[in-house]
């Protein structure tokens, strides 16, 4: 690999009982676990354990509800995360947070909070949310269209950004009489569409100038976003092609926004099951998502996709048509999860009985052997299409304790991960730049 | 003292460095550590030590600047104490949030997740807000007048009481296929003057049913808000008639709204400065506010207080006219600071001189020997006045440490206080109700 590259990132989500749909029901666990932050705190004690990077708590401020299914999210993410952060060093903590249904001095501030209490250690991701059930939580209005909202993102986003760096550092020798002058702290006056601030934020400037921010757009206006402001991008990529399209996408907006693309860091999320054999990783695929066998996957699979309407004559083991797999730049709900499937199938000839063990919640799945997993991971990585994977694990928090015992070993012989943590705050681990600093970093193309 | 009663409560201020205005300063601390959470955290370990019932941050979402002063609010509280509940257990965690710049279900959500991570040992200090300043962080529209900001208020509190009990407790056992049924979680579709929520919240009910209430209205509104809501009262009383007033207002009001007085528990603030004798108490209070000597108070009092139209043949050591004190009910600020002034001066004759040795920061001052201290605790405390004090230490964190040696073992010695923890939650502790259980509570009167 190029020197200056840095290491594949691990980032692993904590969200809830697990990403499996029946991981509350998963011997040898407690149902209730989500809602026992020890539950949180183990799972990242289990990440640091095997020098993960990045834990990843997102988030939807209504109850989701599904008979079958745990809440995914409850916890809120800034308060959850503090507490863990005051327990477990080095890891980085990434949280989502909505610009559509918070204000922006309250949420700068939040996180400007959890970054001091952290170490520099905290990463914003931003989204604008679409779910009309988090609308009704937040006032009478309707949830605004997908224009509006990533406007008033963008908006929010470089707001928050003017808070965090209202302040210069504090000198560490103490001032003699007066505590403060003119430029200690900065008022912003912000005069915008949506937002109205005089600041200055009421927290100094951190450790790491400011949380690191990431994005996950897969819509037009989501990748501008996300090239304008993130130094992190999740994104749902089923296919390497799709993987360099989308980096390449991003790379053009990033230099319509003057950034140097080799500032953003692309980390697609990746589900991660694990056999001894290919066999026994398949039986736990099927068990974990409450099905018998794979007939019940590729069931699940239709009904979720086309619930009443499933198109005539679709054979399980005949090619999918990507042309089944419809979205529009104006629908309200993401359009990633349904493009990716429709880039999947047009990229490779595959049936539903090969995808479903392609994809899993929406992420491309890695089910096998820790040398079949190892090499899914690896495998993207070291051509460069992607910086890293965000690791999904059916069952918190015993899988991340698997993942470290037979997959970690397998990354690090192909000297793709650190053994250890190196660099004091998150910025400084991801090489990324510091927002303090107008030099341009080193270029890592 | 009658076998029900509780002890004396007793709870200490945490915010920024201390106290004391000049408390940034003082030998032995260093200056920036209200931007360090290990400050609070070891604050709080030492009120954990003095078996502190509770540790309070107040809170004010706008960067208070003045040239000689620490800025006393600067970490959001809902993180900061997070990340010390994980640290520090028993104690409980009282937390000042706005309900004119919050959103209901954010805001249930935030101290829901506190209450679950602490184990039942949050608070939440309701205040309407009432500083031009913090609006202008908050949109271009001013601050709303007092009356709309307390129907807001109480629209506000019983939503998000709602909020937090819009779950049944669940079940330890898990269920059997199906996690959710029709009564697990309940919309709560309130469609008010101010708010429109759906709900349920989508954190489960917590380990005290739901985080205790405080308020520290002084203003008939705020005392209305109080009686109806709140299972603490904090407020500035300078005089034990002033009190026993106090207690009777909340009382009637109480039973207005068909609550228990007995389940209200009044805790004025009291700011504690010791020394070995009372000179050397008093040298300590000038130092602590950067004078020189107690002219330096008087004139910085009489300053505060009418700032460039000082009354004319105003004589530090003749009494004060109480007419001096003026506010009205219509007015934007508190009311309960310069009233408490008012009802001091008229229930006794006070001299400027002797008044800035009763009061400091707005609250009582307790300024002497650990005996004389101890005393002025007791003294309200034995006779029934209030419930407990709310302590302002000047310096923190070694103010504490020093309340610790000197003060607590004069109060056991009393019988007032205990010498350790018990009750699972602070809601036990404090026999406080639980409002899931409709049954009185034993009266207390």
């Amino acid at each position: 690999m190029p020197p200056e590259r840095n290491h594949l990132i691990l980032s692993v989500a904590l969200n809830s009982t697990g990403s499996a749909a029946r991981s509350w029901a998963a011997a040898g666990t407690k149902w209730n676990r989500f809602v026992d932050w020890n539950h949180y705190l183990r799972s990242a004690q289990l990440a640091h354990e095997g020098v993960f990077d990045i834990v990843f708590v997102s988030d939807h401020p209504a109850l989701q509800r599904d008979n079958t299914s745990r809440p995914i999210h409850s916890f809120d993410p800034t308060v959850l995360f503090s507490a863990v952060a005051a327990a477990v060093p080095d890891i980085g903590f990434l949280l989502t947070a909505s610009t559509s249904y918070n204000s922006p001095y309250n949420l700068a501030r939040r996180l400007a909070t959890l970054d001091h209490i952290s170490g520099g250690r905290v990463i914003w991701n931003v989204v604008s949310s679409f779910n009309p059930d988090i609308a009704a939580n937040f006032g009478a209005a309707p949830l605004p269209g997908r224009a509006e909202r990533y406007r008033r993102a963008d908006e929010f986003v470089q707001l928050v950004k003017d808070l965090w760096l209202s302040w210069d550092t504090p000198p560490d020798e103490p001032p003699d009489e007066q505590l403060w002058d003119a430029g200690t702290a900065r008022r912003i006056d912000h005069r915008g569409e949506f937002f109205d601030v005089t600041g200055p934020l009421n927290v100094p400037i951190g450790p790491q100038g400011h949380p690191v921010i990431s994005q996950a757009g897969a819509s037009a206006a989501g990748i501008d976003l996300a090239a304008k402001h993130a130094d992190i991008v999740y994104a749902s990529l089923l296919h390497r092609t799709s993987a360099v399209d989308y980096r390449a996408r991003l790379r053009d907006r990033a230099l319509v926004h003057g950034r140097d693309p080799g500032d953003l860091r692309l980390l697609p999320g990746l589900t991660v099951i694990l056999g001894e054999t290919r066999a026994e990783a398949y039986r736990k695929h099927e068990a974990l998502h409450g099905h018998r066998g794979e007939e019940g996957l590729i069931a699940d699979f239709l009904h979720r996709n086309w619930a009443t309407d499933l198109p005539a004559g679709l054979d399980p083991d005949k090619p999918l048509d990507p042309a089944l797999f419809t979205w529009d730049e104006g629908q309200q709900r993401p359009v990633g999860f349904v493009k990716s499937f429709a880039e999947l199938a047009a990229a490779e000839e595959i049936t539903p009985r090969q995808l479903v063990r392609r994809v899993e919640g929406g992420h491309r799945l890695a089910v096998g052997t820790p040398h079949e997993v190892a090499d899914t991971i690896l495998d993207w990585w070291s051509s460069g299409a992607v910086d890293g994977f965000n690791i999904h694990i059916p069952v918190l928090p015993d899988g991340i304790a698997e993942f470290n015992r037979h997959v970690v070993p397998l990354l690090r012989a192909a000297g793709a991960v650190p053994t250890g943590y190196d660099g004091s705050t998150l910025r400084e681990r991801l090489k990324l730049r510091d927002p303090r600093n107008p030099e341009p970093a080193p270029s890592r193309s």
